[in-house]
């Protein structure tokens, strides 16, 4: 079995996603306890204007104190921040960060509910952004939304991710991350789906995003890695989900997905799972509300 | 790919490992919702004394009532009930229960810490029973728990549990019910497990009673269903749980279970999931407290 790798958004989707907004002194202490207990790539902030997002506000100052971050191993980890535009390209090379996710749906209408933009329109900002990134050395993540269903559309065909895979590969994006925004893929639909996308992307470019909210997240990892995936975006404590789209919550929980991996020895980074579960219980302080994940719910009874 | 069926067992395993008692009427509701609701099998008790496990006493009586019972396309459900002993043998074979569970456990120091007995009595206990239940044309199943994980005595071998799969297919069970206890089992596990198990025992006499404890229950059906399982044990709004086993809680849930085969056009019968959804909620004011189940939560947002 493949050893796997994950990507912890919680600094970004999560607390996009969350009404509580976290002090920079907060958000800070989130990405270094996550660093310290072993998390090797975590997405911290976006770049957009602060008075959009205040979740996310003054990421740069964010970013410009996480150089000293190491792991208690004392590796240097990877850090992705998301970028909605050139503009906000132009912000993120100011700073030293490693990384810039970027957004695109399979699905147009939600293109313009979520970001009041075209697909063409999303894709032409990607395609523009792309050789900024690569002459700066910067790496590109697209985040691929509605992979399997729409909240407005209804069911998206798999021809149709297929489609815009080859599309972002061919511009040179280095990952794919396919996102069942709303959390209602079942296996069956990431087998389908799977089974295109791998046409036209090596396994190697594919990151699974995927959303809890019915239960599904697991299995839909399983069967991801069945299909020589190795890579998922998850959540600390599941803290997230998609305020755009209605009955829509819960990131994959980076506790749950780490139990799995790591009871299976697929998990290539050793993460303290009962260490990371102490940051869990922190950020619930934080943000003064319990989070969905059910391996913490073990860890939250035997302490 | 097989059409699904499952066993309803919220009534019995929800009920007996919840604190608040509910009144025989109160259970006889429960019941008779569950099966307008279009639940074609259900385990409605438990031939236990009374005072032994308050929350089902008076199951007798309960099951006289349910012959009336019938699904709103006037099918006849199927209806179980679990009993401990040859004494609470003889008390359902007094009423009309179409078929009875047993029970035993892969690990022995479970056998003895759940039910006080050694795994060699309690096999016994099944074999003095089945002739009772077959001369009485009663279908039999056991529940053979801790499958994979003991909370006493750790990993168990998947050698150990198809040697008890094959003793009590050779004794003449009609199906076993296969108990990740403690909700520890990853899709791997299961893997290896049924790789074990159906080289002694056909899939149609296996089902898989899964635990949500840890997110991976529907990652655990989804892996019995490629080894051509198509049979599961769930609990409305995933009720319930194991009160000796230490950390784990919640059954599946029935409504994670639906949502999932019926959305890959795996179901064979066609419970109509948004009144079920209605029985739940009902179900959550009996108890007093929320049911976890993931789709129940995003109904619960809807209405």
């Amino acid at each position: 079995m493949k050893k796997c790798s994950f990507v912890e958004v919680g600094p970004r989707d999560g607390l996009q996603n969350h009404s509580r907004v976290l002090t920079l002194a907060e958000r800070e202490s989130f990405v270094r306890r996550l660093v310290a207990d072993g998390v090797l790539e975590v997405e911290v902030g976006s770049f957009v204007r602060d008075d959009r997002i205040p979740q996310l506000a003054q990421t740069a100052k964010l970013v410009s104190k996480l150089q000293k971050f190491k792991t208690s191993k004392g590796r240097q980890p990877f850090f992705w921040a998301f970028v909605p535009n050139v503009r906000g390209m132009e912000l993120a090379l100011e700073t030293a960060i490693d990384g810039v996710g970027l957004f695109v749906a399979a699905s147009e209408t939600f293109c313009n509910k979520n970001v009041n933009r075209t697909q063409a329109e999303l894709l032409l900002e990607i395609k523009n952004i792309l050789p900024m990134a690569k002459a700066a050395k910067r790496k590109v993540r697209v985040y691929l939304s509605t992979i399997t269903f729409c909240p407005y559309e209804g069911a998206v065909r798999p021809a149709k991710v297929k489609k815009l895979v080859r599309n972002l590969i061919d511009m040179g994006v280095d990952e794919v991350s396919l996102g069942d925004t709303t959390g209602h893929a079942t296996p069956l639909d990431i087998s389908k789906l799977l089974a295109e996308v791998l046409k036209v992307a090596p396994a190697g470019k594919i990151t699974m995003h995927l959303h809890d909210t019915r239960g599904l997240a697991m299995a839909n990892v399983w069967e991801s890695m069945r299909h020589g995936l190795n890579r998922f975006d998850s959540s600390l404590g599941g803290l997230g989900g998609c305020p755009y789209a209605p009955g829509a919550a819960g990131n994959l929980a980076t506790e749950d997905l780490l139990f799995a991996l790591n009871s299976m020895g697929a998990m290539k980074s050793t993460v303290d799972l009962n260490k990371l579960t102490k940051t869990s219980l922190w950020l619930e302080k934080q943000i003064g509300a319990k989070l969905p994940s059910k391996v913490l719910a073990t860890f939250r009874k035997q302490s």
